[in-house]
C-alpha cells in the first residue's frame, strides 16, 4: 500500500521560496501542489520551473485546495501573521520563515491559534537542521563536555546594508535559535550595544550579551560590515570545549579536551602562555546533506504523524522575544532588559 | 669617537625580566650593569647568565650605581609604584612593565614625578613594537582605509586561571594600548560584562564595549577559558578593512578593499550573501624582528636623545584608567561608565 | 528583433548530464530540446525535471531533430567517439565531456572530422571556466609574474577507488588542461610513477613529471587515497608566484611578490630560513559564478558566431596525448617518454 | 651522591653552534667546557656568551682536555670527517651535524671507527626529537593506522639559493631521516628529477621518488623557490592517515579515520566527490619542548649509559646513501637507482 502524498502550497517565490520548492518537490512523500506570489515575474518563473503546479496570485484559491495539507510561507516578515492566520483557519499546517512574525504579540496569537486548532506550526530556523548543529547538539547532550559555561557567537557578512531592518533582526535569529536549542532554555536578561555607519539609523554592527539560567553566558557579535564572512560559535563546557566554524568546509566542528586549571604560581601561568592549545582535539565528520532537505523531510513527518517540530512556533516565538528585548536595550544605551519566562 | 654606553639596571628576574636582560644585553648602545631580585634562586640564575653584572637583593645598592642611567622594572604590579618612585628620585630613567601601577592614583603621581624631574618614563606595552602593529599603524595613518569605524578584538588563552587578578587586568592592557595607539585617542565610555567559572570570584571571561570620540566603537573579548589561543583584531574603515591575526605566522596583517554599500533591493541583499569576501586583499610582509629588541633600541634612543617614548607614562596611565572604569562597570552589572579626558 | 534560440540535445542524464541540463536550460539563448539516455530510470528523472523536452532512448531520433543545433555528450568515455561522430555527420556542433575520447587515435579522427565538416567541437574541461583559473590566466598573461618557471599541482580525493580507470585518467585531465592553458603549450616529455594499494592493479596514487619548452617543469601529485581533499597549484614565475587553492573559499588565488635571490653567505642563508614568506601578497577577488554557467554561455556564443572554443577538440586531444604517454611511462617503471609536437 | 657532569666540547660557533651551546649549557648533567672556532669574531662572541668556557682556535687543545667526554661538531660538512675522526681517536663521543659526512665513503669509515673504538656516534637530525615526529612515530608503531602505504613530503623555503649545494643536499636529509625512522627501513630504489632556475647549475627544485620494501612509496618535493614555507608530510596507512604540518602551530598532527573503499558504481564514485574529508579526525596535543633540548638530554643519557642513540651514525649514513643515489639519478635524467642494503 502506498502512502498518500502530502500536498504542499508554497507562499512566496522570491529569494528563499525556490529553495523550499526545490527541496519539497524532491521529497518522496509530498507533492508541490500550488505556488502563490503577487509578482507576475516570479509567477512566470515558478510556472516554468514547476509546470504541473497551480501558480496563482489568489491566496484564497490556494487555501481552497483540499489536496493541500500544509502551507510554506516565505514572504516578507510583515505579511507572515495574516497569511499564516488565514492558512491555520483554513485547516492547514504551517512552515514559516524566520522570524515567525513581526512582533511578539502577533507571534503569541499565532501560536495560540495553531494550538487551538490542532495545527502543526514550524518555524524555518534552518541551521538547526545542519549536520554540524545536530552533531554539536549530540555532543552537548551526551554530557561529555560537562556543564555548558558560555557560548560566544560571531556572525558577519560583507558590508551589504539593508534599509528596513537592523543587523540584529537580520542575523541574530540564527544564533539565538542555535543557542536556545543547545542549552535547551531561554535567557533571563539581554543587553545590546551597536553602531550605525550609514545614514539610515539602522545598526550595522551589534553585540548581544545574554544570561541564561545557571550562570550560562552567551555573547553574539553581529556585523554587516566585515571584510570576510565569519560564522563561528565557541561553546565552553566544564570538561571540554566545542568550536563550530561554519565557513570551514573541512573541520566544521572541533571538540577540545580541556578542563579548568587554577594555577597559583604566577610564573607557571606565564609560562603556560606559550602553548597554542590545551589538549587533544577531535573533529567528527559532519553530515553534508543540505539542511533544507533534512528540514523538509522532518516537517513532512511531523505533518503525517502529528508530532511537534524540532523548531516549533513556540521556539520561533522565544527567539523573537529576545530580539525585541535586545532592540529595547539598544534604544536604551545598552540597559539590561530582563525577560520573564514565557 | 665611540658613544658612551648607557648603563641599565634590571629590577626583577622572574618571568619577563630575563627577556629584558637578553634583549638589552644584545643592544650595541648599553651595558647591563646590575640585576636586582629578592629571590635567591633567581639571583643565582641571573649571576650564571650574566656573570659580569652586579646581582643584588639591595635595591639601594642598584640605585646608588652612577653608571646606571636607566632602570627596567619587571616585578609584580603592586611593587611598581614604590620601585619606580625611588628610581626617579635617584635620577634614573624608567621602563616599566604594564600595567604602569596598581591604581590610577599611583600612576598619576608617578607620571607627574617623572615630568617634574625630567625623567624618561616608558611603559612596556610590547605589542606596539611588533612589526604587525607598526605596519597597521602605518596603513591607518596613511588614510587609505578612510575613517576608522570600529575595532573588534579577541584575545584568548588556554584555561589557566590566575588567582590575584581577573582576565581584564591580565589581557585588556594589550588591546587597549593597541586601540589607543591606532585611533590616537581615549574612550569616552566603557561597559564591561563578565563571568567567573571558578570559585575565585575573579572573572575569566569578559567583554568590554568602548566608545571613542567620533562614534568609533571598540569591543574586546577577553578570555582565559578557550580551547585555542586567539589574538585577532578587526579594524573597519570607511574605505578598507584590516584584519590582524597575531597567531597567523604567514599572513598576520590583511587589508581588504571594501566600502559600504547600501542595498535597497532585499533580494539583491540576500543573493549577495553567498560571497565569501568583499574585494581584493593585500597582505603586506611584516617585519619578524622580536618586538622587545625594537623596544629596547627605542628606549635607549629616548634615554640618549631625551625623547618622549612611543609608549610613555601618560599612555600607560590612559590604559589603566580604562581598566579601572571597566572594573567599576563590571561591578555594576555592565553599567556604562563615562571617562573624562585626562 | 529577437535572436533565434539554439536548440540543445543532451546525451546522457547520469551524474554530469543533469548539471549540463540545468545550466543550459538557464541560458537565455538556447532551448533544451531533447535528452537521450539508455536507462529508463534516468529518462524518467529527465522527463520529470524537463517536462517540455523530448526524452528518448533513440539516438537517431535526437539527431533527426532539425531544431537541435548542438549536442552535449555526457556519457562514459568509451562511447564518446561513436556518439560524437554520428552527431558531427548529422551536422551538429559538439560539447563533449573530458577526456575527449578513449584513445588518441579516436580523438585525432574526431578532431579531423569536425574540422572537415566545419563543426564546433568543444571539450568540457570545466576548470578553465572558473573565476580562479581565468584570473590566474589574466595574471600570467599580463607578464607581471615574469617567466613561468615551474608549476606544482596537487589533486587528491578521499579514498574512493574506481575499478575501470586509474587515478591518472581520472584526475590528471583537470591539471593538464589548466597547465597547457596557462603556459599555452604542450610538454616535450613526461614521466609517471605510481602505486596501487587495492588488488585491482589500477594505480590510486601517481606522480607526473612534465617538461615544457623553455625549461618549464610541471609536476602533478594525483591521489585517490588522501584524508582531505586538496586541489592546489603553485605557479612560480621569475618575478612573482601564484598559489591557487581551490578548496579555500576565501582566498583561492594569492600572488606573492618574490624574485630569486642568490645568497653567497651560508650563515645569511640559514638565518633567512626563519621567515615565513617572502614578500607582500595580493589576493584578488575571484568571480564566484558557477563555471558550467560560464562555459555554457561561451559554447553557445561559439555556436552562434562560429568561433573556436576556449577549450577546443585540439585542446582536449593534447591533454589525452599526455595521459597516454604517462600511462606508457607508468608501465615502464617511470621511463621518460618524449612527445612530438602534434 | 651527585652524578659527575659530562664535559662537552663544541666545534663551530657559526649558525647552529650557538643553539647547541645554549641547549647543552642548560642541561643538568653536563658542562660546556670548551668551544673551538677558526674565526676570531665567532670566538669573541662565544667568549662573551660563555665566559667560563675555554674558547680556542686550537683543536688539539680541545681534544686534549680530559674533562671533555663528548664533542659536538657544527662546522661545514666538508670538515666533518677529519674533525670527527680525530675526536674519536682521542677517545671522545660524538654528536655531529647532518649530513654525517661529505661522502658515503667517509661516513662508512667514521661509523666503523666509532664502532671499533666503542664511541657513541650520534647524528643531529633534529626533527626526530620534535614532539610532532615522536607522536607520529608512536601512532604508527601502535599499529592503529594499519600498514604504511605511502608517505608524501613537501618541504619548501623562500627563494634563497645556496651556491655550494643543491636543494636535495640542503633539504632532503630532514625528510629522509623522518621517513626512515617512521618506516624503520631503507629504500630499495630512488629516482630524482629537478630543475635549476639560477645560473649556478645547482637544482633549486627537486622531486625524489623512493620505493621501500613491501611496496611502500615515498615522494619528496624539495623547493627553494616557493612563496610560502611548507613542511608537510602525509602518511597513508591501510586503516588511518596522518597529516603532519610543521607550520601549523595549532594542529601539527592530525590522524584521520579512513580505510580504502573500492566503489563499483561510477555514479556513486562521482557523488562521493563532494565530500571534503573522509572520517573523524583526531589531533593529539604535541609536546612543544624545543627539539634540541630533548636531543641534548638524549645524547647525554647515551654517553652516560653507553646506549645507541635514536639517530646513530648508521642512521646518518643511511640518509647520505639515499642522497648520493638521488644525485646520481638526477645526473642521469631521473633514472631509477637501486640501493643495496647497507
Amino acid at each position: 500500500m502506498q502512502m498518500k502524498k502530502i500536498g504542499i502550497g508554497l507562499v512566496g517565490f522570491g529569494y528563499w521560496g525556490p529553495n523550499l520548492a526545490r527541496n519539497f518537490s524532491a521529497q518522496q512523500g509530498c507533492t508541490l501542489v500550488g505556488i502563490y506570489d503577487l509578482d507576475a515575474g516570479q509567477r512566470q518563473k515558478a510556472a516554468a520551473r514547476f509546470p504541473t503546479a497551480l501558480v496563482t496570485a489568489d491566496y484564497g484559491a490556494l487555501l481552497a485546495r483540499e489536496d493541500i495539507q500544509a502551507i510554506c510561507i516565505a514572504t516578507p516578515v510583515f505579511t507572515h501573521f495574516e497569511l499564516a492566520k488565514r492558512a491555520i483557519l483554513a485547516g492547514k499546517d504551517i512552515l514559516i520563515e524566520k522570524p515567525i512574525t513581526r512582533t511578539v504579540e502577533e507571534g503569541r496569537e499565532l501560536v495560540a491559534l495553531a494550538e487551538a486548532r490542532g495545527r502543526i506550526l514550524a518555524v524555518d530556523h534552518t541551521f538547526l537542521y545542519t549536520g554540524a548543529v545536530q552533531k554539536i547538539k549530540e555532543v552537548v547532550s551526551s554530557g561529555q563536555i560537562g556543564d555548558v559555561l558560555y557560548l560566544d557567537c560571531v556572525r558577519t557578512n560583507l558590508g551589504k546594508f539593508q534599509e528596513d531592518i537592523n543587523v540584529i533582526y537580520d542575523l541574530a535569529p540564527h544564533d539565538l535559535a542555535i543557542i536556545n536549542h543547545l542549552v535547551d532554555g531561554e535567557p533571563t536578561s539581554v543587553m545590546a550595544m551597536g553602531a550605525c555607519h550609514s545614514g539610515s539609523g539602522l545598526e550595522n554592527i551589534a553585540y548581544l550579551h545574554l544570561e541564561y539560567p545557571g550562570g550560562v553566558v552567551a555573547h553574539c557579535h553581529l556585523n554587516w560590515l566585515a571584510p570576510v564572512k565569519i560564522r563561528k560559535i565557541l561553546i565552553a563546557g566544564s570538561q571540554k570545549m566545542v568550536v563550530y566554524d561554519d565557513m570551514d568546509a573541512m573541520d566544521k566542528v572541533k571538540v577540545y579536551d580541556k578542563g579548568i586549571t587554577v594555577v597559583e604560581d604566577r610564573e607557571a601561568v606565564l609560562k603556560l602562555k606559550v602553548d597554542y592549545r590545551s589538549g587533544d582535539m577531535w573533529s567528527p565528520k559532519v553530515a553534508t546533506r543540505e539542511a533544507l532537505d533534512a528540514e523538509a523531510q522532518h516537517f513532512l513527518a511531523c505533518v503525517r504523524d502529528r508530532h511537534r517540530p524540532l523548531c516549533s512556533g513556540e521556539d520561533g516565538l522565544k527567539v523573537l522575544r529576545i530580539i525585541e528585548a535586545a532592540q529595547r536595550s539598544l534604544e536604551n544605551g545598552g540597559e539590561r532588559i530582563f525577560l520573564q519566562p514565557a
